[in-house]
C-alpha cells in the first residue's frame, strides 16, 4: 500500500536530527496508530510556505487532508482510525490529556525553550539562525544569549516541577495506565526535544521520570531512540 | 430507600464544617453518581477506631464493604455503580486522574498543608489539637508555627502553580472536558479544604481558575458551597 500520509518535520543543518517536541508527538501518535508515513524534513525557514495552511508544524498531510498542530493530529487521527489502538481510551482520557499538555508548556517548554535556545540556535542553518534569533528575542523581550542563561539557571528546577509524574509513577506505569497513550507522548516530546537538540542533561540516572523517559524512547520499534541524544 | 452509605468525613470543632480535601473528594464522587449517603462527622482522634480499617479518612461503609482513600472509593463507586454517570469517562481518564491527583498533592497540597495548618489547629478541639501538632511536626520536621510561616510564604507561588489548570480553561470548562469529572473534584478539594478552614485568599477574583472553583461549588445542588467559607 503507498504511503499516503506526510508529516512535515522540523530539523536544524542536519536533517536526520529532528527536535521539535510537538512533531515527535505527532510522530509518536502515527506510530501508536501503526500507521506508515513519510517525514519531510523542515526548516524554520521553510515552514511559513508548506501547503497553505497556518505557519506552524508539525504539519500532517493524509490524502486530502492537512491537519496542524500536535494535538488536532491526534485527535484526527483517533477520529479517522478508529479502528488502531487508541491514543486516549475515551472521551475522559482525551479531555485530560489537554490537562497534561498544559501542564507540559507550563513546567518544562517555559524552561526548556530558554534553557536550549543556543543549543538549537547552533544547530540550524544560517538562514534558520536569524528566524531563531527574530521570533525567539520577541517572544522572550531579550537577547537569546540572555534567555539561554536565566533558563539555565531554572533548569535547576526541573526535577521539583516532574515530581507529579514522578509521584505517579509509584502508581503506574504510564500517564495513560498500563500502556502509553498520548499524554505520555506529551511529556516525552519535551524531554526528547532536549535530549536531541541540548547536550544539557535534564534527568538524573536514578530518576524514576528517567526510567520512564527511556521506556519511552523504545516505543514503537524505537522511533525516538533512532535519533541520538546530542553530543 | 433506607440510605445504606456512610462516609466518615472529618471535622473539627464545628462539625459542620467539615474541611479534609480528601473527603471532599469523596462527597464530590457520591454526588456525581446521585447515590444517597450519610455523612459522620469524625474528628482526627477519632479516625483510628472506626470500622477497624485503616487510620485515615475518607472511609466509606456501602453495606458490606468498607473502603478508604478518596481515590479507591471513586473507583469503587465507578465499578459498583456503572449505570451512574461516569466519574472517569473511560480507562483513560482513570489513568490520567492518577496524573492530576498527583499534580494536585505536589503542587498545592505541600503549600496548603504548612500555610493552612495553625488556620486548622485554631479550630479543632483541645484533643485534636495535641493530635495535630504531634503528626504535622512528625511530618514536617518542625514546629507547625514555623511550618505555617514558610508555608505562608509559598502561598505567593500558588498562581504560578495552577497556571497548567488555567492554560487548560482556555480549551475547555473542566479537567473532564464539557462536563465535570472526579479529576475536577481532585482539585477542588484542595481549594475547598483552603475556603472552608482558611481566611486565606487563595485566587484572585480575576482568575480563571477562581471562576471554574465557583462553578464547581454549585455543582449538585451547591454542595460545596452549603458549607460556609470561612471567615
Amino acid at each position: 500500500m503507498p504511503v499516503t500520509i506526510i508529516l512535515y518535520d522540523l530539523v536544524g543543518a542536519d536533517k536526520r536530527r529532528p527536535f521539535s517536541p510537538h512533531c515527535w508527538k505527532a510522530k509518536m501518535a502515527l506510530a501508536h496508530k501503526r500507521l506508515q508515513w513519510r517525514d519531510v524534513p523542515t526548516p524554520f525557514t521553510g515552514v511559513a510556505g508548506i501547503e497553505g495552511e497556518g505557519s506552524t508544524v508539525p504539519k500532517l498531510r493524509d490524502g486530502e487532508r492537512v491537519v496542524c498542530d500536535s494535538f488536532r493530529i491526534a485527535l484526527y487521527l483517533e477520529e479517522t482510525y478508529p479502528d488502531r489502538p487508541s491514543l486516549f481510551n475515551g472521551e475522559g482520557g482525551k479531555a485530560a490529556a489537554r490537562f497534561v499538555e498544559n501542564w507540559t508548556t507550563s513546567e518544562l517548554h517555559t524552561v526548556f525553550g530558554k534553557a536550549a535556545v543556543l543549543d538549537i540556535y547552533e544547530r540550524l542553518a544560517e538562514v534558520d539562525r536569524e528566524h531563531l534569533r527574530r521570533t525567539r528575542e520577541a517572544r522572550f523581550g531579550m537577547p537569546i544569549e540572555e534567555a539561554a542563561r536565566i533558563g539555565g539557571e531554572q533548569m535547576a528546577t526541573i526535577a521539583g516541577r516532574l515530581q507529579p509524574l514522578r509521584a505517579m509513577l509509584a502508581h503506574q506505569p504510564f500517564i495513560g495506565g498500563g500502556k502509553p497513550l498520548f499524554a505520555d507522548y506529551i511529556v516525552f516530546g519535551a524531554l526528547q526535544w532536549m535530549r536531541v537538540i541540548s547536550p544539557q542533561q535534564v534527568l538524573t540516572e536514578d530518576d524514576p521520570v528517567r526510567a520512564w523517559f527511556e521506556t519511552c524512547l523504545d516505543l514503537h520499534d524505537g522511533l525516538g531512540r533512532r535519533t541520538p541524544a546530542a553530543a
